[in-house]
């Protein structure tokens, strides 16, 4: 994807267009901000470290890509295959169909308007998953289906404790449309699908580890009464990031789902997923303002550089939006807050008297508090290795 | 910008492209969702409104165009003229240098790295002016001038309240500093600029007529000291939608520059700068659960689509993430709240049970807290009068 060559001096560089002005960039210190960061060594420390994970819990990694919604990160995250993953926008499936990705999960509920898309990548790819939770979208799904000659391959979203999508595990009319999707000639009923996003609310692994628990009991009890109906249920598909980094055991479960991880966040520090020498994407900012009077800076990454998460308030109510770190190393900068943020500023505060080496033009990164969000603001990632910019990703947008 | 042709009907259609797929489109039902909708009755009246509203106090209107980001808006803000506006990122300084916009002024705090990227447009336009608010910004303008042989437009920063950017209007630094752009060979000084962002704490329009009172009489006050230390200051200039809503009298000011109010929001809503009815953006979303036992239903609309700013919660603390209003006259959906987002959802409550119409499928639009964070969140709009679809804008994004 980058416009890579070999400098004269050996090094790799990246050709950045800036206006009319064309720069040859090697390291992090000549990039203009703000601008998105993603540390290579880290990121493919993170995607290694899932990938054992996955194999010593005995279940297939089926990572999310909507993190970082790019095809380099994606075959990192694959250790090199291009096959399974989990997307949330048919502009993300389209982007890895065509990257030779061939199994696919689109893992939001489906809108009816979207199954002539569904279909197209149903005839793409070897697999392309859709989930259900709700009569009207199977009958969407027949009915197109019907008149199109085809067969979709569908997992049934459960909820197991969110409460945002899926069917209730204990009621009746789960099982009945479990069981309409396993009668039906126009589907593949492959198995069900849940996502335990309330870890999300988890002050620390212990908490996520409960979280996980009942999400993997949950899944392997509803799939137990399906079978006991007679249904097929050849795949339990689970994850989120805090679960899956807390959980000690996965027996009945096929597949995990969890994504965020690539990067991390702050967020999945405070909640004790990761430490800070984890995340692999951070967002680099310059000083523009300093006013030492209010020990308070003004920086250049502001809600559309680092979106507007609140962040881990339950755990710390005064986490602002982001942890402040070193340009070069990233280490933190103890007592300097993020503590609003408007469209194109940011607002830092200091707890003690502002450093005089602090001022406009001192550049920091931002661990910010959501890294899928904070991502989302960035049209490319500058990919670093140390302070060298090795490479220059470009993610796919909108849906 | 768009692709228009005229239909065999006469209607003007758009092409888009869906994938492989390509769509003509006539009727806002036929869009995809989530996307960004911009009532063009209502921008044009709002722009016509604040015209109107600067030739009444006697000041010139220098909107800013961070909210929408593209041209097409800026010329009805600017009743057909290619002329002043504000811009809050070098990249949109660029596209309306490009289209013609002539005196320009960036209105953020400089960054030192970002001065040649301004001397570029310095020449490139009839004026093009950026604010600064500490020495260290000065001595890099200073440099650069002085070795490039150039003069900066330049206003000196102020700040009436925010506490976010901008000098200390009572501090002998601001005088220290107005003086040096004064006398400076290399700066045109123009005057001294300020934004009240502190009115959106304001509950009324009655509160936020006295933070306009304040804007004013601070900087007045100020050119007044500046002026008696024998200093020129040529233009004052001011302004935030909901102090310029709510101001009676500006006298002593020569311009003022409010942005969000040519689309409006949930938040300017509920703190009195407008009615629902005069907002012109909203973002087209579809319902991909139901709920009914939960009485919730889940939209395709997430932190993606609208942003996840908090909103006007001071005013209501149960505002949750936007208004819904129904898909084709935009009217209220009483009791129907957006009460979390994350990337690719957004969950609605409902007070009472839900509507048995509401199911996969049924449509919305959600006015959005925040405008200007949720139009980012996109990178076209869907330019409608009425239902029918007449244009497609392109904001420019980045930096």
């Amino acid at each position: 994807m980058s416009q890579s060559t070999l400098s004269p001096t050996g090094n790799q560089t990246q050709t950045y267009d800036y206006g009319v002005v064309i720069l040859r960039i090697v390291n992090l210190r000549e990039l203009t901000t703000p601008g998105a960061v993603v540390d290579l060594d880290r990121l493919e420390r993170n995607a290694a470290w899932m990938t054992h994970r996955a194999k010593k819990l005995g279940v297939c990694l089926r990572p999310h890509v909507k993190t970082h919604k790019c095809v380099e990160a994606a075959k990192l995250q694959t250790a090199g295959q291009t096959k399974r993953l989990t997307v949330s926008t048919l502009a993300e499936a389209q982007e890895f169909a065509t990257a030779g990705f061939d199994d696919i999960t689109y893992a939001v509920p489906l809108s009816p308007k979207a199954v002539p898309e569904c279909a197209r990548l149903t005839r793409t790819v070897k697999r392309f998953n859709v989930i259900v939770d709700h009569p009207v979208a199977v009958d969407a799904l027949e009915a197109y289906a019907h008149t199109h000659d085809l067969r979709f391959s569908v997992f049934l979203k459960v909820d197991c404790g969110l409460h945002r999508a899926g069917v209730d595990p204990d009621s009746p009319e789960a099982v009945t449309l479990a069981g309409r999707l396993h009668r039906s000639s126009r589907m593949n009923f492959r198995g069900i699908l849940t996502h335990a996003g309330q870890s999300y609310s988890c002050r620390n692994r212990s908490e996520a580890a409960n979280v996980a628990a009942h999400e993997r009991d949950t899944m392997v009890t509803f799939a137990a009464k399906l079978r006991g109906e007679g249904l097929t249920v050849a795949e339990i598909s689970i994850g989120s990031t805090p679960t899956i980094t807390a959980v000690d055991r996965l027996p009945g479960i096929s597949e995990i789902r969890p994504g965020n991880y690539l990067f991390f966040d702050a967020f999945q520090t405070a909640i004790g997923s990761c430490v800070l020498e984890d995340v692999a994407f951070s967002v680099l900012t310059t000083v523009v303002g300093a006013y030492p009077d209010a020990q308070r800076l003004v920086v250049d990454a502001g809600a559309l550089a680092l979106s507007k998460d609140p962040g881990p308030t339950h755990v710390d109510p005064d986490c602002g939006f982001g942890v402040v770190v070193t340009e070069h190393d990233c280490r933190p900068v103890p007592g300097l807050r993020v503590t609003s943020l408007s469209q194109e500023h940011g607002v830092l505060h200091s707890d003690g008297p502002l450093d005089p080496a602090w001022r406009p033009g001192t550049r920091f990164r931002i661990v910010p508090n959501h890294s899928c969000l904070a991502a989302a603001c960035h049209d490319r990632y500058h990919v670093v290795r140390g302070t060298e910019v090795v490479d220059k990703w470009r993610p796919v947008r909108g849906w």
